[in-house]
């Protein structure tokens, strides 16, 4: 992730239609937290028409139950208007910035949910859990799209001890050093200790707020938004102008979760919004890592709790050469730590996904290029499947490169 | 473990006759370390004969090679009595307050290890590896006999922290006020803190000292060494007047985590001894429990590395709560976090073993006087069958009682 120059976003809204943006300006606005029949009607009939199709009224109940409350909202213009006025940019599954590859592994699960709710073997999908956004609007110079390649999501308590920030904002410094990018949220405790750690390496770092980008929040750190937005990037689910409710805090931290290779625990309380981070993390089959410290201290609380896990325990961190492996996707990689409760079999992948899986050799590891030829897709495709085929545990990573995992 | 009555010992050496007594004063004297040769000699001649043979020189010349240097030896008396002059009592396997219990996982680890030696599969055992004392000297109003029944050893460096030797006498008052006899060493440091918090508890602690019982070391802890004999135990595998040597402090260890139930380390440098008594404790198939504390803090690295560990990692302890499940043979047990690395089949048993092995009902959990009915074996070699079983994985333990592994 790098910054391409003075203005590097100039036109890049243009790469999808205005009309197209409009409708996504008015979705991601329409339905909150993030709803599943909403989404999927969305990816059924695109943006125009699925706005218009939910402004209409003409939709199935549950997506008018989702969406009533604010379906015949006007507000897409002017939060667009809005945003540009504050160089903030609004993105959607269609724009070049998507975090496609970050991002795949909640479109799995959200598939897989999906399937095991049609299948009348599970309850409804819950609203906003792990259901892909619809849209995100971003602010600073840094591109949102190969996030989640190589990446670590640093969370923890707002109110950190000094302990939890001093090595909250050494391993931020050593990751970003590394060329990992540091993914947290904008509070004050261990979110800001590791962007200042980040920024301090001369590091790119992701926040993702709860409300809108023109409203830093807290306050107080009003200049870290303005530091990380010069190198790295913004990111909010929700317009200019939205205030930073509590839903909008564990919906923001599913995003933290999907942006991260890894996510890690630097400090939590007993009833940290960090394990929920750690919970989505978890979901998505990512690995969990958490920084232990004295059993006297109620801040590491959280963090022995998920290292005491029987199922899918955190990985204990004691320093940068802890964490390092799990934040790449190839080159120091590591099987994953964890890996999602229910795999199923390969139903729910798309073509891409079953054209690069059906490239693997049977025994050697191959790398992205390889699969790119082996599959005959390009390598964009490749680099999409690749997570969520790590995610089913088809296939692993290590320091060869991928390889297919023996069923 | 309690005292009984005010000089409890008088008569206790009788038990034994007097020239065995003196061979096995010889004994204790004559290898040093603890010599696999020499313990099987005695295993199979007693201690008389043994002793005979040895001073005589007509031995193997494994035997030989181990006692040589002091085979001439005739300090046997005199340390006898020295011992009756500091209230120190020699206990011999034969001796009613010898710790079956606790040593069964070492003579099965012992015999595991001949058995493979013999086999040609292994090199022979290291000399003091995991070898069973041949006699122990005591002092103290306790009874050492039931001590690994409901026990913890509580170990850590000596150069500790304020934060761990505070949560060492923590966990070692509430372990002492639970009925758990702590067990550690006579060391600076957490070994004292774990003394004084069982002290403080009014409960009973087994000191196990390095050198002979009559020159407590480091001197700065003399009064920590009365107070413990008062309701406890002091032990040493050396004579009166032995200088505490390091090698004696690594045979000493292994004293340590035979006779907990488990081995809770709680602050540990990176080369720190306590690494080792965690080591042993691993190798007799007893859960390793580790306390975390700050990254930043040297003398936590090695219980980290301990909880970090891919092959029967230690079990994270923030609490009193996470070790009293490891303590008990009984009541409040869970299975074995670590199994021995070896697990061979029912050969290694004695006949004791395998018949209380064979009194074990298909399917449900039973107690030990269960046991003792359905292998018509006394409750007493019950008692000491079933750490030999569960070291071997061929049993377990859960709140409702003892069961037989499914194989």
């Amino acid at each position: 992730m790098a910054a391409d120059g003075a203005s590097p976003r100039d036109g890049r809204m243009n790469t999808v239609d205005p009309e197209s943006m409009l409708a996504a300006a008015y979705l991601s606005r329409v339905a909150e937290p993030a709803s599943l029949p909403v989404f999927l009607l969305v990816r059924q009939l695109g943006y125009l028409a699925a706005a218009e199709a939910i402004r209409s009224g003409d939709v199935t109940t549950e997506v008018r139950q989702a969406t009533e409350a604010r379906r015949t909202n006007t507000d897409a213009e002017a939060d667009l208007e809005a945003a540009e006025r504050n160089d903030i940019r609004l993105v959607t599954a269609l724009s070049d910035e998507w975090p496609h590859y970050a991002f795949a592994s909640m479109h799995a699960v959200a598939d897989r949910r999906v399937a095991e709710w049609l299948a009348g073997g599970r309850k409804r999908p819950d609203r906003g859990e792990l259901i892909p956004p619809l849209a995100l609007w971003l602010k600073g110079n840094g591109d949102l799209s190969g996030v989640g390649v190589r990446s670590a999501a640093v969370v923890g308590s707002r109110a950190a001890t000094a302990y939890g920030e001093h090595v909250a904002a050494d391993l931020a410094y050593g990751l970003a050093s590394r060329d990992v990018t540091v993914v947290s949220g904008g509070a004050h405790g261990i979110d800001a200790a590791a962007h200042r750690g980040a920024l301090s390496a001369g590091g790119t770092s992701v926040l993702v707020s709860a409300g809108g980008l023109d409203r830093p929040y807290p306050s107080a750190n009003e200049l870290l938004y303005s530091r990380t937005a010069e190198s790295g990037v913004l990111v909010s689910e929700r317009p200019p102008g939205s205030a930073p409710h509590r839903q909008r805090f564990l919906s923001r931290n599913r995003l933290i979760a999907a942006l991260g290779s890894a996510t890690l625990v630097v400090e939590a309380a007993q009833r940290s919004g960090a394990l929920n981070s750690a919970r989505y993390a978890r979901d998505l089959g990512r690995p969990v890592l958490a920084v232990p410290g004295p059993v006297t201290s109620a801040m590491s609380t959280g963090c022995h709790q998920l290292i005491q896990r029987e199922e899918n325990p955190a990985v204990l961190v004691t320093g940068l050469s802890d964490v390092l492996p799990y934040c790449g996707s190839l080159g120091e990689g590591r099987e994953l730590a964890c890996k999602p409760a229910a795999l199923n079999d390969y139903d729910g992948l798309d073509e891409a996904a079953r054209a690069v899986l059906d490239g693997f050799p049977a025994h050697s590891a191959v790398t992205e290029s390889d699969l790119a030829r082996l599959s005959g897709r390009p390598v964009q495709e490749v680099l999409v499947s690749l997570p969520t085929l790590r995610q089913l545990g088809l296939i692993s990573v290590s320091r060869e490169g991928y390889r297919r995992s023996l069923s």
